[in-house]
């Protein structure tokens, strides 16, 4: 079994909410255990500069307090906050949401379409993915999870990726985790024939192939 | 179970050599079953331009005639041969043993040092981690993988790489899966300090995640 540590960046403390990313990971990881915590007096989470400057002393903190003895510990926003500084500070393995859907949108296609809800492009996806990247990053007339649950939120979901299809788009990368806990991934798939790229199923590949690594390399050793 | 189409590109159909990257990946991953092919006619393999260019049609139909009904497909190969056209050609999620590793050791470090054995850098490594590469890619008195086995083939890995760590190296990839196949990795990263990314371990996380992203998806929607 491993344990992997998981860092909300919303200050959500009602245990279901609080674990819905852990619970998804382990459901689809029998052999990973998740603990997840949240950052304090962030009820409306990370969605500027200044947000997330507040929140990366808290994120390092709590990191450092409570998951040092994890087999890795993941960041789980696709804007991938403290990340560095976690991974120059910590021995465990750090898990970005935002740099493992990057990384892995390459498997499936070069040019990248990105459906967030936010104006800002998260940064790992800047440096990974760069020029390659088509269209706008954010879904019109959406400005918060609480739109995307709206009747009318999955639509201009589909709107988005249809337009970003169209840009020459060849895979679909989630920028939010709302996004995910949504668990509209299969359905972007299904009605717009691209392979989306979803941030919780992201950083639980990354951080699986983090928690077995030394014991795949050491299995084949004895 | 997930099904897995393993192409060498050596060939070699002695049984047990044939399967050693599928059952070190099976070892790893109790829910993948592997059945590996490789291309005929290629003894030593695809060691410069001439030899992967030979190669890539054969990659092609051996993949095509054999591995359309599996849940993903790995060429088992630093060097990535065919994996673009595949990709083109096939519905299956086609994975490369050297883009694998590149995108992997992306979590590790950002400076790379690459361990292999040839004076040739695999295309996906150039594509990847570009300028972040410090040092020569290729160990100093080893030409084959049979240098490799030689009484002073580890002390020269060795060797090689703590040059690449005194020239700030923060983290070492291999580019040849004969290094998996000699299961080195734990080795290196004790004695160097450093994290290693293995060209089979970094194959066979990423399929993994490729065979089970479907069924993350929906596992969640249902």
């Amino acid at each position: 079994m491993y344990n992997i540590g998981l860092i909300r960046v919303v200050s959500i403390f009602e245990e279901e909410f609080l674990n819905t990313h852990g619970k998804i990971i382990e459901k689809n990881f029998t052999d990973i255990k998740v603990e997840s915590l949240a950052i304090e007096d962030q009820p409306e989470g990370i969605h500027d500069d200044e947000t997330e400057k507040i929140a990366i002393p808290k994120i390092v903190n709590l990191a450092k307090k409570n998951f040092s003895n994890k087999d890795a510990i993941i960041i789980s926003c696709a804007g991938d906050p403290a990340l560095e500084i976690l991974r120059e500070e910590m021995d465990v393995p750090v898990i970005g949401a935002g740099e493992s859907a990057a990384l892995l949108s390459k498997i499936y296609g070069e040019k990248v379409g990105i459906v967030g809800i936010t104006k800002n492009l998260p940064k790992s996806y800047i440096k990974i993915l760069g020029s390659n990247i088509v269209g706008k990053p954010f879904i019109k007339g959406i400005d918060s999870t609480l739109d995307l649950m709206k009747e009318d939120g999955i639509d201009k979901v589909l709107l988005h990726c249809r337009e970003l299809k169209e840009l020459g788009a060849d895979v679909l990368i989630f920028a939010c985790t709302g996004l995910s806990t949504m668990k509209i991934a299969p359905i972007v798939e299904k009605e717009i024939g691209l392979k989306v790229v979803d941030c919780v199923y992201a950083e639980a590949v990354m951080a699986h192939g983090a928690c077995i690594r030394k014991d795949f390399y050491n299995e084949n050793v004895n």
